[in-house]
């Protein structure tokens, strides 16, 4: 899609591709769905391998693979399809990086029905879906949410590790709140022999942690604390309480709340740490962190994404002395640091 | 969106912005909904104003123009927002050339349907959908397209009533076979006043080409045809036959079988002059032409963009001695003239 600016001779295409941006989400899940990358990374490089791969037929395979070409997902030299380097990393089952997986989320029913509704989200302020408030199980949701979203946490899963100086190996206690998929408090243990973690989420989404303590070889180290962040007792002497992509969920006094608790959980010289998209004070930068705010006013009730200035002044008002900003690189999100 | 290219570090991002690109046609959609581009235009140009204009929320605003801005579909300096050119141009229902209700059409429940059941249709190698036949009527479909799609058909019409040498007003015939809005053929004969146009469509359709046919002045000359174009008499003596987007609908030997028709209706030095997306041969170039490919792989049985040298040999199959191809200025879409 060419994309014009404002300084440019107006022209309707990018309107009009927005209108129809619908259709570049079915046409990837479709390739996901018929696994169409996987495929070709495994030879299967014409519309008649393909057919015969995937049991689609050679018409539908060749039109799809024709779009996937021009929106720069594959490479196409005669009849020949291949990966691009984007697709071959991230698109490929066979790659360690695969993120296919994030389709289910990120495009589940549910989000689309968040979006669907979204003009009625606009006039009311907060989503016109049943599901907004987060502080209520929708296990379904957050079970998807943890079968689906692990691929990307990586990055910023080591990030966290480092800023606990798990690399030091001291003896600590991690409380991992809304835990998910547990990636978060796991790659802790994983790089710090001496971590006990306590994750905590609703039953149905600790199993997912649960296997994946195991497949990352850190259960004896992996508890679980079923239940809400808002009413279960925490337990108390954390060197560390974990918060990943949780307070954008709610409210600001709901966020106060919550790190009220967080902070009488905490040992005196323990630390909050806030996993979120930050968007600048001008609320329209960076573009991916200022546009989870779309996200959150579609899903939620009176979620947001927060300002640092926000968040400063959330955990100070909930008892924290000192809160540091630390962007991941790479990646649209930030890390807060708090302290008692 | 950034898009990365396979040449530079692959990232996940674009792939991230694709699994969630239906957000974007959500978001532009709340936005024409509530007409924010008009009440900025208007001059409501803060939150809190366009609450007041729009009846939302001012959070649920707010967040839905940062988006926008996000986007370039408006800029934001402070807490005021302004419309982009682009957006003064073809989102404010007070300009000429506004083409918001095009998302009538083009995110309507039908096309989102016919998407949302692209794995299955590449698997069939045609829609998954019911309505796939497009010799046969779907009128809440048609008319939805008629009374949504005309903005942007102006510059394309202008260019085949040139075609049709309007300028020059010597005495013409002409069909415009499925006419949907009618603008191909109301504009030949506003170019032409000794042009006379009869419109083929389905009949709920038509009431829509004569209500644009009275809106232009051009209804006494201006006659409608109900029915299918491959039953219905088409009659005879025609200078021009208009087939504007219809082939694309249908499998070859469906549009060969059409042509004949058209072939019979035309005069000895009459022409037919087709209206379409013509991808080049590797059929991944020029993009919009060749990503059409995939809206009908979604949406008809065995329709699809063919290429010039397939709408050549269709032509002289059907008995046209030449065909000739004719890109339209800054459009998407090409013409093709067929001699008889």
């Amino acid at each position: 899609m060419a994309a014009s600016t404002s300084t440019s001779k107006p022209s309707p295409e990018r309107i009009f591709n927005t209108m129809i941006a619908f259709q570049e989400t079915e046409a990837l899940k479709a390739a996901i769905e018929l696994d169409i990358f996987t495929a070709i990374a495994d030879g299967a490089d014409t519309g008649a391998l393909l057919a015969a791969k995937t049991g689609a037929a050679e018409r539908g395979v060749r039109i799809l693979c024709d779009f996937l070409t021009i929106r720069e997902f594959l490479a196409k030299k005669g009849t020949r399809y291949s990966l691009t380097q984007e697709s071959a990393v991230f698109l490929n089952r066979h790659s360690p990086a695969c993120l296919s997986s994030m389709l289910d989320f990120l495009a589940s029913p549910w989000s689309r029905k968040n979006f669907a509704g979204l003009t009625e989200a606009v006039r009311k302020g907060g989503t016109a879906n049943t599901t907004g408030d987060h502080t209520k199980p929708h296990e379904d949701v957050w079970v998807n949410f943890a079968r689906s979203m692990a691929p990307l946490t990586m990055p910023m899963a080591e990030f966290i590790a480092e800023l606990t100086g798990a690399a030091e190996g001291r003896p600590c206690k991690v409380l991992d709140i809304a835990a998910g998929h547990g990636m978060y408090g796991i790659t802790v243990a994983m790089r710090n022999p001496n971590a006990h973690v306590v994750a905590l989420d609703w039953p149905a989404v600790l199993e997912v942690a649960k296997e994946n303590a195991a497949k990352f070889r850190v259960a004896g180290r992996h508890t679980t604390k079923p239940g809400s962040a808002f009413e279960t007792d925490l337990g108390d002497g954390y060197d560390f309480v974990l918060l990943t992509n949780i307070l954008h969920h709610f409210d600001i006094p709901t966020c106060e709340k919550l790190m009220r608790r967080v902070h009488a959980a905490l040992k005196p010289e323990g630390k909050a740490i806030t996993l979120e998209f930050v968007p600048n004070e001008d609320r329209v930068t960076p573009p991916m962190a200022a546009a989870f705010s779309l996200v959150m006013l579609a899903g939620t009730d009176a979620g947001d994404a927060y300002t640092y200035a926000q968040y400063e002044k959330m955990f100070r008002n909930s008892g924290f002395a000192k809160t540091t900003l630390h962007p991941v690189p790479e990646m649209p999100q930030q890390v807060l640091v708090s302290e008692k």
